[in-house]
């Protein structure tokens, strides 16, 4: 018999409780043994529901139990969690989480004091949701050298650009449908400016190269800049307007990380991922193009991916899986000396203006509804370069997304 | 140090070499320990490629040799693969294969044997090429209850389906063309009549349930029926044509589980993945929908996944990793009891005729280009339902097609 402790009873907490409950068969047997949920903690009364038999409001009742195996962290923030995280590890507890937050910021840490307890922090559910990821990038692709990671990691934000280009709505209108719709937060900030996002590729970056990528230097850009004359763009283009997290390793200890809205093209499997869902998409030496698609979010598939870590931890209750993640830090290239291509919206400017500022450019995409302006996409170049260009035209750019083929 | 023998030097079996050779120092830090190439067995010989200093012709030699730990096995076939795999196991060495047909028909023996000797008979090769879909479906997953494995499982038939849609040309035209590029093989049997699919829904159907399904129990159809005509009613209708290996969970302990070509519809992800790509699409009751994607064949990509299994037999030398797949065999149901839709083309029919055999059929197709026939698309009903009912219409049916949405 394995005894859990669940952390906080919200949304994915009780998700956890309803998986282990409906899957307890399959679940035991892939366990090896009987997982059973010993206390749930959390600050609130719950009449009436089932959880109450286990129902705690002090996390020392847990920490102090030497028959708690594994404490599951469902609570979010790096406040209480990080404390309740550190200490059950301290007391020779393996800890699975779904936090993002906790492991982008403390993960090093955690996982250091899992080591020496010869016990596990997992985080399988930290990023993409049910999608297993973490898994695949730190125990499946371990005969290839990883050279990019590059992932539709927010499903909020697709979701709303979806429906920005599907509707012709503009961003605030899609946002309070998102709210309504209970797919965005009341406070969306978290969503739409990317910082969600830079969390999860920075966790996956840090696993991908083996080192630790600090998500507060990764550039990140949001979509609260993306206007529906943008998807006018993107359709003319075959083209659709993605939040993208993206890593790349550009030599032996060099790497770029960056979040931002890209224009993606159609040859690219990130193109046609729609709605809600999540992909990741990562590049190996040896293996080349890989994908994993699925739902990034929502109670169920999150909690699959939470009790999954469950299993594997009962599986290893005294021992540590290998985890490919360094405390070395990643040495960032400066995002200005990165190489990519930049697709421009102006008004006012002739064709041999931009020929003039930007050499030959490759696209010329004149949409019938804005005949006011048209865009272009240049060449290669860094990032650097293209703000030295693009200060000759001046007030006349109305916009600038990268683009991703 | 782990030892490791190599058997076949083949294309795949070079490729595990170049794998090592090229990523050793990731692939050692991964495992643990430095792993070593002691043996490459082949019956021929090398002359001046660096793999001669460890050839040998003799699996005696392998067999008996104390210090080899792991045995990797690309040679193919049930023959020698068979008898050398189980030897080696026999011996106390785990064996990673990239081998579905050895899989398919003796993993269950070979599984059972792995497990009394506490060491791994691992397969990730055997499905998906570089896709890690075996360690997904046997240790990611596994807080669901599955209940479906939808597959693009062989790239061959992928590409040619792809290029007689984008080129209007027939099968056998794409076919030759294949075989000049080096995607089909000479004999392209087991490729394009669907046994190498069959094979592969197989081995994943079996993980995923928990129960042997015997591959040659599976009904398969292969794609040689495909006309240029079939392709002209696909673009009509938005859909592609796709052979897809599929296995459903209908019940506690009732299963079906079959390989066609399928018209796949715009909103299911399986619908845009061209050319040689593979991809897998799993749902399980609590995480939902999951797709994992990536190439499904290639030299690289298939070494790249045995040797990730040399890797997790290196971490578990002398433990066996748990399988969900039982000795216990999957009860199918007959395919005729299975439900779908069925799309059908005709000739010398009125609409009234089809309305008369089938009741209001979904919708109705006719192409310009062909102007002599029409094409529907059936409600939901049996397989058996549909033999029946099709009889009304007697030597007037071109052809059917499953529909996949």
């Amino acid at each position: 018999m394995i005894n859990i402790a669940v952390l906080g009873y919200g949304t994915v907490g009780s998700g956890v409780v309803e998986v282990i409950r409906t899957n307890h068969e399959t679940i035991n047997k892939r366990a090896g043994e009987e997982i059973k949920i010993k206390y749930v903690l959390d600050l609130r009364d719950f009449p009436g529901d089932p959880v109450e038999e286990v129902l705690v409001h002090d996390f020392e009742q847990i920490v102090n139990d030497p028959e708690v195996d594994i404490v599951v962290e469902v609570m979010g923030g790096t406040g209480a969690a990080y404390n309740f995280a550190k200490r059950a590890l301290e007391a020779g507890k393996s800890v699975c989480t779904s936090n993002k937050a906790l492991v982008a910021k403390y993960g090093p840490e955690l996982m250091e004091i899992a080591k020496e307890k010869e016990i596990n922090f997992l985080f399988e559910a930290s990023c993409g949701g049910g999608i297993p990821i973490i898994r695949a990038v730190n125990s499946s692709l371990t005969a290839d050298v990883i050279d990019e990671v590059t992932g539709i990691l927010n499903g909020t934000t697709n979701y709303m650009l979806d429906k920005m280009n599907t509707e012709g709505a503009d961003f605030n209108t899609v946002l309070k449908e998102a709210q309504e719709k209970g797919y965005a937060e009341a406070d969306p900030t978290a969503d739409v400016e990317g910082q969600d996002a830079c969390r999860k590729i920075a966790i996956l970056s840090s696993l991908a190269y083996g080192r630790f990528l600090d998500f507060e230097k990764v550039y990140t850009e949001g979509i609260t800049k993306i206007t529906p004359e943008d998807m006018e763009y993107a359709r003319e283009m075959g083209r659709n307007i993605k939040l993208l997290g993206t890593s790349k390793r550009v030599g032996e200890d060099s790497f770029y990380a960056l979040v931002a809205p890209f224009l993606v093209g159609k040859n690219n499997p990130l193109h046609s991922v729609n709605g809600v869902f999540n992909s990741i998409f990562v590049h190996g030496n040896m293996l080349g193009d890989a994908m994993f698609y699925g739902s990034g979010a929502g109670k169920l598939p999150t909690a699959s991916a939470v009790v999954a870590d469950v299993v594997e931890a009962s599986r290893h209750l005294h021992d540590t899986i290998p985890v490919n993640w360094s405390n070395k830090e990643m040495t960032l290239m400066d995002p200005d000396s990165v190489e990519g291509r930049f697709f421009v919206r102006v008004k006012d400017t002739s064709l041999d203006e931009v020929d003039k500022a930007f050499g030959k450019v490759d696209a010329v995409i004149e949409p019938d509804a804005l005949p006011e302006e048209f865009g272009f996409i240049t060449g290669l170049m860094t990032q650097g370069e293209y703000k030295e260009r693009v200060k000759a035209l001046g007030d006349n750019v109305l916009g600038m997304i990268r683009v991703k083929d």
